[in-house]
């Protein structure tokens, strides 16, 4: 049985403001969830879990260790659509605290990340995140404009992959222009015109910068992105203007770790 | 001013069943429409547009040309919002009708096309088809049970490129079966594990097989296809289970085009 109070924050954490007041975000879901609880096990994982909220049938095969200051909830298939935030609910919702992590110096000489200018739709940056866990990249910078981490469709569409690939809010201006001015890191950025990412020479660290869903990168970005690159079209006359930013992340992502995939 | 049996067929074809029945669907925002009309003054577009309801702004730079036999319709932003499928109307919303094309005999033997096995997102569907576009893939045919492609979700994420790429509904297990037992055509389909896409030789004609967002592709197919490919994990360890198959669509096409687009 849940409360009415429970149900109206859980309720409340679909709006930001909410989730920075509460200090807490909902993750739902099987697959999320299930993922969040073998990191928690893990004493190094930034995540700690609040409360959970399951049908019975998910909590026999549940794997939360006995002992754990987690509050647990058994709740009916009714309860869990009232305060489930998907269409589809599935078996099992958690409320998270929100981690706070740094980005570790030199993240840019060390290694490669994402650094994303204004992405707005939830699902992109979820999915973004997704492929970057795949393709090794740990670090995901975003603009302050961009779409919330914590927002559910976010979480949703970024899966278990939230637990492992850190996502940091910064004011990219100042940033960029740091490592364009004091330091010889690799900054790519993505364009509808640049050198083909086909043959450009990757690198294994610096930074991919990719734009808004509408307006790409931003102009004030610009003159701190060393090299520019682009994915041509198949035919320059048959072909649409734009491919979606999640896709093209994917392409680029790809292409930086082919060297390194190639067998 | 719009009427309210206008208003009632449009709020309709939400659901397939009434965009069966009246072999119309919905087309919005400005690209989209814009794109259509680019292409329905061209003679040989399969897509005839059935009426036009935009704002006055929106008129005022439209290039319908006179004397078409398309309905128009000024409408107030607020009679917009009433009509809309989508969160942000965007201007212009225009009822398309439903096109009746075939599948060219020896699309496989000539061209390089997708197969989508139950594909059940529709955002997945209409980006799937906006980067088919842009790498030159013109024919998608997808299971019976796939997302419907007038969708207004995936019109809406497939923008333009719904004018220029071809989307068929099969059975695809004759399909297949035809292609594998009569035919040397190379049918790949993409699998967790399966030759590394990196090193696999590809070509320029030929199937890809995509399957479901949580299944993959049914085992029923499996047999029929020849060649099994897969996208590695950059680490074996510390990873996410899948990727999303839209994006995986993505790194695929790009690596079934680089050799053409490597310059």
């Amino acid at each position: 049985m849940i409360s009415k109070s429970l149900i109206k924050l859980i309720k409340s954490l679909k709006h930001k403001k909410f989730r920075e007041l509460n200090g807490l975000f909902v993750a739902e879901g099987e697959k999320t969830v299930n993922d969040l609880i073998s990191k928690y096990a893990d004493a190094n994982s930034l995540f700690k879990i609040h409360s959970v909220m399951a049908t019975p049938d998910w909590f026999k095969n549940s794997k939360i260790l006995p002992g754990e200051t987690i509050e647990l909830i058994e709740i009916t298939e009714d309860e869990l659509k009232r305060i489930s935030l998907l269409t589809t609910p599935n078996k099992v919702l958690a409320l998270v605290r929100i981690p706070d992590y740094s980005l570790e110096e030199n993240f840019a000489e060390k290694n490669l990340s994402l650094v994303l200018d204004d992405i707005r739709d939830p699902g992109n940056l979820g999915t973004i995140i997704r492929i970057a866990h795949w393709f090794g990249i740990t670090s995901i910078i975003c603009s302050e404009n961009s779409v919330d981490l914590y927002n559910p469709k976010t979480v949703q569409s970024a899966m278990g992959s939230l637990w492992s690939v850190r996502v940091f809010y910064r004011e990219l201006k100042p940033l960029l222009r740091h490592y364009f001015e004091d330091t010889d890191v690799p900054v790519f950025g993505t364009f509808l015109t640049g050198s083909n990412i086909y043959s450009v020479k990757t690198t294994l660290n610096g930074m991919i910068v990719l734009g808004n869903e509408a307006h790409g990168i931003s102009k004030e970005l610009e003159p701190f992105i060393r090299s520019r690159i682009s994915i041509p079209p198949f035919s320059e006359k048959h072909r649409p203007d734009s491919i979606n930013v999640a896709q093209a992340a994917a392409i680029i992502c790809s292409e930086f770790r082919r060297d390194q995939l190639i067998m």
